[in-house]
């Protein structure tokens, strides 16, 4: 972890660079840093995963709405400064990228922080060794 | 919120209109009332996102199976009453879009409610203002 | 339940089975016991569904990383022996079907089992009945 999931209607697909959204998100969480200026997410578990959704209903239906969906899930015990700033600062990129969308048509986005609670956790990884500790 | 994602199997994909069934499950939600008859979900906030998988397997693969799972993501603090009869108004749906599936074939449809235990939830939306208040 | 969803960068679908690791993970399921020999999981509520991303970003990007999470969803109550046997047979079988891609590159696989907490559970299947009571 850090793993980020966006689910969206596939109308935002044509009208972003989601590639280039999904690295800058991933930046975001590779280099934030808490109160002591420490790495809060180690490189290596840092992954974006972006789907468009294959079929989907908006509100009311009657504009052509988009809507994208950022869900984080992280490991507990981060303190609630560095939660929130990380939700600020991935927001902050999802306006940007997706300013076009909100300011010419009719866009929401919700990010929602998700603390895991997982009951099982197992990893392998070829990827953190890379990186040595976080 | 309400947030809906439907997972399937793509099976389902050329037995069922899914475009309308995602509608319809929206319309639910932009309907239902609680016991004083007020809305339960602003209009704006209502989301329906479906993902046929790209692969799959169900139980023990004998037959062709399908499974949709219909997991509604909520806010916290609607009554039990409010809580049990979207789950029952969504399934009556669900039970009516897929009932040739279910009747001519294998089918799985589990519905689950989770209440959201975010602990960051950030959000923009130029849907909402055009519906004022919930 | 229980449901398993693979997310995962669409970077490991030309290198693995994914059909063939989304049934072998079902067959644990489906196979595995309790201590009293008793099975799990009721054959007729194992599903796997698997998602390749349409974009992502893996840790720093700068190799071709890959990236897949499986997530199991199980009802509450299980023994914690029985909860690290599931995740270890499961990660088993995903080293297995992984592993030429661990070796030859850099990849991540995390499991995470989370037991439900869904406040509603509303379900209806033509599959359980083939299978009698688990």
């Amino acid at each position: 972890m850090p793993h980020l999931v966006i689910l969206y209607t596939s109308n935002i697909e044509a009208k972003a660079d989601m590639p280039k959204f999904c690295r800058a998100l991933a930046d975001v969480m590779v280099e934030i840093a808490d109160e002591e200026g420490k790495k809060v997410f180690p490189t290596g578990g840092v992954r974006v995963l972006a789907y468009p959704a294959a079929h989907g209903a908006v509100a009311d239906g009657k504009h052509d709405y988009g809507f994208a969906y950022l869900n984080l899930r992280m490991a507990k015990g981060r303190s609630d400064a560095v939660k929130s700033k990380t939700g600020e600062r991935l927001m902050a990129v999802a306006r940007e990228f997706l300013d076009p969308l909100f300011s010419s048509g009719y866009l929401g986005v919700t990010l929602h922080i998700d603390e895991g609670h997982e009951v099982v956790d197992v990893k392998h990884s070829t990827i953190h060794p890379l990186f040595g500790k976080p």
